[in-house]
């Protein structure tokens, strides 16, 4: 891991990939296809990519009790414990329709209303993601969303790892489809006979899913396409170096283009840092990941004060930002951009990834400048409401009448012109 | 505009101009060009597209006192009326950073911290649109976004028109730069010599703005691809035909493709509407475009029961809503889907455009099953605070470590682990 100052640092943003023209014709295929065919179109793609002929693709009530039955009880309480975390903190982010009043008889005010139907993406391969099954769904079941959609990718054997269908088992998710890909996204997006079509689609996935994502945005609503993790530690020197080298390393090992960065004005504890990052890597499983990551987007950055430091951190707008220094609260109103902040050497990253309650799923690439953690209002719309009193025209018709007319809108002052007559 | 039952009713969706491939090609060479070459690509195109030279193209402070001397004080002053209770309603939407606290010392939380700079886009043409620049920049100002900039293209005589620099004047926007189309969007998204790069981009645009913004989603954000404009009203047979038709047509003078719909089980009402319609178009100086506009996209739907004309209504999910009942009110907790909702015969849509309060860029195209009106929160970011407690820490260790291992992710494991020797 290289030890720069600030004038050396490169540029961490745009790493999301944005797929090749050809990607993005065969998403496009797939979409129509799945939109056109349903089902048909569904099994065929499953039978393509993921090698196995599934004819009906929904799990059953018994495949969830096996996955339940399958895991010793004790870790089913350490995620049901992690479950009730999650969901106490996002419950604190509900919001109110409200109104307001006014006494000549007008009230105006926001409704909110959950969406109908949301779609969770949980991408296969070998590790099943409980955390990110929690993450996705929870917020979306706090906001009163009546029917959450999972579909994940099956194995050759047909099947989905038990992990993932416990942790739905858990939250009561009935609705789980054993389908991948952009015809996941497709089947979702549209409906299909068995699968519902949704409102919005969150969850992470593959270069098809992304661009699929992507695609049918408009028709639906989608989470950010999220790029690989991220995390900065904003450290003084008394920040022990064997943590913050392991913290750095729990991101690095997520992709071999993640991006760990230490941001520090102790020289002494940057080039611990280095050593100790070095010595952790060559025991780590996942070490030619974590390897590539930091060698290639991993950064110990010294700078000549504390101002620069902080400047550094809000150019960078981490996902995951820890702050371990001697008095951590004190630098939150200077964090301008950060998707997660961490504070003291307790909150180690991790911590957040599965258990405290706040999600884990958050802005990558720089758009912590303008994004925010997945949450609760993302399960939401709100509608304008107004309600005008007829006091409220009669005083103000004219002035609406004129303002319409200058910018050219005739039928606009006709409108509210007609309703005159009620009081003449 | 024909009258049809709700069997024959035909979807409204899907309006949104999507551009050709070579509208497409030619976006991505202006963004291209203007992120490399800055105020000289910029001023290239002005000249290419706007036909004329500039030199400098920011708004001087003399251009926009003469706009505020060039209007009469009458109107002035229904503009800062309209603008004081556009503040007003926004004021209430303003989120709070919020800490939950645990007896162990972990203290969680949101912090919501405003967007540094929010960019408007303000379409040029013949007629001057005030209540745009209101709409885009109040909620901005209100989230508490320190720079507002506001892009406009200029007429062939290098000026803008006086009704968007005095709106602009009256909410002390200084950043306000003759620059349209495509290059406006990428000099907003990017940065230029004269303009400031900005992190989200709002406000409505032809096909070249609306793809522009697509093509830089992600390195900035940007609020929804607006499409034509639509009304739904709801109405029994206590409505007024004359008052219902006039409101229908506030809407369809907007653009041919706009969509004005009437939702009813009276009969008579629905003949009514249609005769007061056919009358009204006559003498509207925009007839022509009203009048494609409810030919093609304009409908009478009459519904067998009141329980079938609300789920009409939800299945439309129009952008305005019009109730006019007996008891409007009573009808609030049956929408599900509508950016905003007028209720009683005195909320006359253009009511809403100018002068109420609530926002008036809403969703379209159906959008509003997951969209909301552009409010505050859509100026501000979210951030999670996680300030874990020794003893938090201390008592779950071993659960998150567990958790991570089931997810094959090691190091994870390790990092929250490195903390054990804290308490040996």
């Amino acid at each position: 891991m290289k030890i720069v100052t600030k004038r050396d640092r490169v540029s961490l943003r745009r790493r999301v990939d944005q797929g090749t023209e050809e990607q993005r014709a065969i998403v496009q295929s797939i979409l129509d296809d799945v939109k056109a065919n349903g089902d048909k179109a569904v099994l065929a793609y499953t039978e393509k990519f993921d090698a196995v002929q599934l004819e009906d693709y929904k799990v059953t009530k018994e495949e969830m009790e096996d996955a339940f039955a399958s895991v010793d009880g004790e870790f089913v309480e350490i995620l049901e414990e992690a479950a009730a975390n999650i969901r106490s903190f996002h419950q604190k982010q509900s919001s109110q329709s409200w109104f307001d009043t006014s006494e000549d008889g007008t009230v105006l005010g926001q409704k909110i209303t959950p969406l109908e139907a949301a779609g969770v993406y949980v991408p296969g391969g070998t590790a099943a993601y409980p955390s990110s099954v929690f993450m996705n769904v929870i917020p979306a079941q706090v906001a009163g969303v009546e029917r959450v959609v999972m579909v994940t990718p099956p194995g050759k054997d047909g099947k989905v790892p038990d992990g993932v269908l416990l942790a739905a088992h858990i939250l009561g998710v009935a609705d789980v489809y054993k389908v991948g890909g952009a015809q996941a996204i497709a089947a979702l997006a549209y409906g299909t006979e068995t699968v519902p079509a949704v409102d919005k689609i969150t969850g992470p996935g593959n270069v098809f899913v992304a661009l699929a994502k992507r695609e049918v945005f408009g028709d639906v609503d989608i989470d950010m396409i999220a790029g690989p993790s991220e995390i900065a530690v904003l450290a003084d020197d008394t920040a022990k170096a064997h943590e913050v080298a392991a913290d750095l390393l729990s991101q690095a090992e997520h992709d071999a283009r993640s991006s760990s960065v230490l941001v520090t004005t102790s020289q002494a504890l940057a080039e611990n840092v280095q050593t100790e990052v070095e010595d952790q890597l060559k025991s780590l499983p996942r070490e030619d990941i974590a390897r590539r990551s930091v060698e290639d987007y991993g950064m110990i950055i010294v700078c000549d004060t504390w101002e620069e430091a902080i400047e550094t951190v809000n150019e960078i707008a981490p996902e995951h930002l820890e702050v371990i220094t001697a008095d951590p609260i004190q630098e939150l109103g200077k964090i301008k951009h950060a998707g997660a902040i961490f504070l003291g050497p307790y909150s180690s990253e991790p911590v957040g990834d599965y258990f405290a309650g706040p999600n884990h799923v958050l802005p990558t690439n720089g758009t912590a400048r303008f994004s925010s953690p997945l949450n609760v209002d993302d399960f939401v719309k709100k509608s304008s409401v107004i309600s005008y009193s007829a006091q409220a025209l009669q005083k103000n018709v004219d002035k609406i009448a004129r303002f319409a007319r200058l910018e050219g809108l005739e039928a606009h002052a006709r409108a509210v012109e007609t309703r005159k007559e009620r009081w003449k």
